[in-house]
């Protein structure tokens, strides 16, 4: 683990990442010693800076260190942490910020390949996302709502929960985002209350028509196919919800092909 | 600062506090070596853990850490924060859960006398404070909003931000619970949706009748006098918010006497 470029495993208890969750975060798949989509999480870590008032970072420190923590690391999961740092008094934050840039690598989980041939099984969560247009679409280091509904379940046959904001609307997993389709249209619910901008999920925006819209259980219940996405699991078809059975689709399994290629390239690159 | 009870200044980085603001928080008035309304403070901790399935912690413990570290502290602010500690995978908790329990010591402020004897000025903040049950009341270390909130301002003469949540009504103040006294009445806001139930907004609950209610920045303009209250600053009345002016009102004055009385009470047990 690398601390603004230092070896630790610690943090300072003042820091104000630790007293008030007053950051922002990424997970990011290496295979083969390359971080997939880095520049494209680096970016949002960028553009959720700016909306949290963080200063802009050097993103070519980050690069340099990124790939020399990545240089053996073959396959693994890159996190990273940036926080307002130490300082303040109280809410109010320090005249002079001195970020967090915490690096660290952990093994890659090993999911089995079953995820991705016959999809996965989900349930819906009890735990309801809150309405906050300020903090939407950021990946920030509050995370209690998911922590709560991750909770919820110990069943090990039950993969991911998907999570209702307080109007009932669909909104995402607990770890990923979440598209349907519908006579060959393709659907995923819109951040403009709650909900975080998965990269993966910007990337299946770039590659097909996406529809964001408003919808409920009884859409989903309705749909021709189901998959969820992040950037660990890359994209999961789902088998089961509650006691509902789907297919895996076409376009789940057109855009996991598409995504092994594109990682494919940027390991060759 | 002592954490787990070893003196350190660091913590983990994997402790789920950093990672996700995965835990609570208290901040506690120490008058004479004495932390003021402690049974309240750890009664809360311990209610707002069971909502957060955090494992119930030994009070015993932490009371004579507590007193092992007010020993000589003479004026100051005590922290506790309470962490779901380090372990689990992404957002699922482990199974066996070692809560952090982090314990410091800090200068207690000078707040002025001016803010006792003609009150605090305070701002209505442009950021809101989102909707969710789930959350609503704890003091858990998911501080974003706050954070946001007080960012806005720079200038020392204004002492305060007031919050409204996305549906326009007035909830709290940045750091503060906050009334308002209308023909002899004492109104404060239900905290059902959002905010922070202060260990002194429930002291004024004991000590008076107070209607919990939806109000709105215009029925906050046409009150008699308004104070806001937290367990460092106390109880400050409020004499100006944006252009609008008040009285520092009898109820004010009659609560503050209440409370110092409390604490030399509390002081010379």
């Amino acid at each position: 683990m690398l601390v603004n470029g230092e070896q630790r495993d610690t943090i300072a208890i003042m820091d104000r990442g630790f007293q008030y969750g007053d950051g922002l975060f990424e997970t990011i798949e290496v295979r083969e010693n390359t971080p997939i989509f880095l520049e494209q999480h680096l970016q949002r870590l960028n553009r959720d800076s700016q909306r949290l008032y963080l200063p802009k970072f050097d993103l070519n420190v980050s690069r340099a260190e990124i790939s020399q923590l990545c240089e053996n690391a073959g396959d693994a999961v890159l996190k990273i942490i940036i926080t307002r740092g130490t300082g303040g008094r109280g809410y109010r934050q320090p005249e002079n910020i001195k970020p967090t840039r915490m690096l660290s690598l952990h093994p890659f989980p090993d999911y089995p390949q079953s995820y991705y041939t016959d999809g996965i099984v989900a349930r819906i969560c009890n735990t309801r996302l809150g309405l906050n247009p300020t903090l939407a679409g950021m990946k920030h280091l509050n995370r209690l709502e998911q922590i709560l509904a991750r909770a919820e379940w110990q069943d090990n046959l039950i993969h991911e929960g998907i999570m209702l904001d307080f109007n009932g609307r669909v909104i995402e997993g607990t770890m990923t985002n979440l598209f349907y389709a519908k006579n060959s249209e393709l659907f995923t619910s819109s951040l403009n209350l709650c909900g975080i901008a998965g990269i993966l999920r910007g990337w299946v925006f770039e590659k097909m028509r996406v529809m964001e819209h408003n919808f409920f259980v009884e859409n989903l219940f309705e749909a021709d196919e189901i998959f969820v996405c992040n950037s660990i699991m890359g994209i999961c078809g789902v088998q089961q919800i509650e006691q509902q059975h789907f297919s895996i689709g076409d376009i789940t399994k057109k855009l996991q092909f598409m995504l092994e290629i594109e990682k494919q390239k940027q390991v060759a690159l």
